[in-house]
C-alpha cells in the first residue's frame, strides 16, 4: 500500500520490541487512505528502560491521535490512559491508546476481539470448545477474557510464571462463572482447541511453545504470533488438517473495531 | 508522492509549532524512496513547554534516525547534539541532527547553505552585495552567515530583538572580517539585496516585513517563510520585476545536502 504524507497528515504509532516484524503499518495506513483520512501508522521501537518517558513524550505531540502498543508493553501501557475500556479494565492490558476530543487518553484491548472474529471467519464455532492457553501475559489475556464471553467451556491456562496464569484464572473464573478455568502445567487430554499467547514462535528456530502430541480431527488451533512465514504450532495444524487462526487472521479480524477505535468514528 | 511504511521503516520526523505548513514530509519521504530506502519523514507538531522533554524520547527510538527542526526550535534543539557541524557552532543553531553509528547524536544547520545554493541556481550573484537582513533567529543567522562565506560586502541585520541582531553581527564579522556586519533599526538606503529570515509572512494576512519602499531593478530578494501562496515580500519583487529566492527555493537547494547528512550516505 502506498500514501502520501504531508506538514498536515495525523499520525499514529505502534510501539514495541522488537519492532521490524509488524504489519499494523501497512494495515492501518491502508484502512486510514480507504476511509479518507490523511493518516500513516509508523513502527516504533521503543527498548523497556525507555518506554515510561516516550510514551507521554509521544501523547504530547499534537498531530499523533493514536498509538497501538504490541508485546512486551500491552500491560505496562494501562498506565498512560486515564480510562479503560470493558475489557482492558478486566485484564489490565490494551493494545490501543486514543486521544479523546478533551485531550486525555483512553484505551482498550482488542486482541481477544480480533481473534474470536477470525475464528468466525473461519467457520468455527467456539461455544463449548475445551481449550489451553499458552501465554497469560496481555495477548493470552485478552483472548481467554474473549473465549470466555465466547462460551467455551473450560480455559486450561499454561504459563511458566504460574502465579501469572493463577491470577488471570481467577480473574476470569469470577468474570465468567460458567466456563472452568484453572492454571496448568500442560495441555489437558481432552482439549479441543489450543491457543498460543505467548512469545514462544516469533523467532524463526522457535518450536512448538510445549507439548502438544498429535491433534484429533477437528481440534481448533491459534496462533497469535504475527509473522511472515506459518509458526511450528500452525505447520503442526497444517500437518493435521486442522481449522487455524493464525496472528495475521487475529490482525485482520480486529482491525474494523481498531479503526474506528482510534479515529473515533 | 507515494511510499509504502511497513514494520521495517525507518522513521524522520520534523519538529515545529505550527507544523501543517512545511513540506519536508513529501519532500525527503520522495528523495528516501529515490535513493531506495524504507524510510519516511513524518510531521510532528511540538509545543514549547514540551519540546525539551520530547527530543530525549524520540532520540531513544531505535528505528528513528533523524530530526528536521523548524520554527520556532532551531536554537532550542542546539543541546541534543552531542558534535555540531561548522555552520551549527558558530551561530548556535541547526536543522537537522542525526543519529551517528556509535549512538551519540550530530547536528548542522543547512538553511544558509540551501539559500545560497537557491540563489546560484537562479543565476543570481551574492559576491559583493549590500544585504538587509530581516531576521537574527536560527534561520536569519544561517543565512547570514552563509551569505558573508559567500561574499557579499555588507550585511544590516534588522530584527526587534536589538540585542539578538548586535550579538549576531559581531559572530559574523569576527568570523568574515571582509563584511561589513552590523545591527540596523530598518532596511539602509544602498542595499540592492533584501532577505526576510523573520516569522512574519507565515500567517496568510501578513504584510511585509518591514518598510522596503520600491525595489530598484537589479534587486535580489529573499523570503525563508515557506508558504503555499507568495509571501507579501515576494508578491512586492514580483511587482517590481526582482529576482527572488522563496522559502521553496531553500528547502529544494538544502535537499541534496540535508538528505546525504541524515542518511549518512
Amino acid at each position: 500500500m502506498t500514501t502520501a504524507i504531508n506538514g498536515a497528515t495525523r499520525l499514529y504509532a505502534i510501539i514495541g520490541d522488537p519492532i521490524a516484524q509488524v504489519r499494523s503499518p501497512q494495515l492501518y495506513t491502508e484502512l486510514f487512505a480507504s476511509a479518507g483520512m490523511n493518516a500513516v501508522m509508523v513502527p516504533m521501537h521503543v527498548l523497556p528502560d525507555r518506554f515510561d518517558e516516550t510514551v507521554p513524550a509521544l501523547q504530547a505531540i499534537g498531530n499523533l491521535d493514536g498509538l497501538v502498543i504490541t508485546v512486551p508493553y500491552k500491560a505496562r501501557a494501562v498506565r498512560f490512559a486515564a480510562k479503560l475500556g470493558k475489557t482492558a479494565a478486566r485484564i489490565g492490558a490494551l493494545n490501543a491508546l486514543r486521544r479523546e476530543s478533551d485531550g486525555t487518553w483512553s484505551g482498550e484491548m482488542f486482541d481477544g476481539a480480533g481473534f474470536v472474529r477470525a475464528a468466525e471467519r473461519k467457520g468455527a464455532t467456539l461455544r463449548d470448545r475445551s481449550v489451553a492457553l499458552f501465554g497469560a501475559g496481555g495477548a493470552g489475556s485478552a483472548i481467554g477474557c474473549e473465549l470466555a464471553a465466547a462460551g467455551v467451556r473450560s480455559l486450561a491456562i499454561i504459563d511458566p510464571q504460574r502465579e501469572r496464569a493463577a491470577v488471570l484464572a481467577r480473574v476470569l473464573g469470577e468474570a465468567f462463572p460458567a466456563c472452568t478455568v484453572k492454571p496448568a502445567d500442560g495441555v489437558p487430554n481432552d482439549v479441543d482447541m489450543i491457543v498460543n499467547a505467548s512469545t514462544v514462535g516469533m523467532r524463526d528456530d522457535d518450536g512448538l511453545p510445549g507439548d502438544i502430541g498429535s491433534l484429533p480431527r477437528g481440534t481448533l488451533i491459534g496462533d497469535a504470533v504475527i509473522s511472515e512465514r506459518p509458526t511450528a504450532l500452525i505447520r503442526h495444524a497444517m500437518r493435521h488438517d486442522c481449522t487455524f487462526v493464525a496472528g495475521r487472521d487475529m490482525l485482520s479480524g480486529q482491525a474494523d473495531a481498531l479503526l474506528s477505535f482510534l479515529s473515533r468514528a
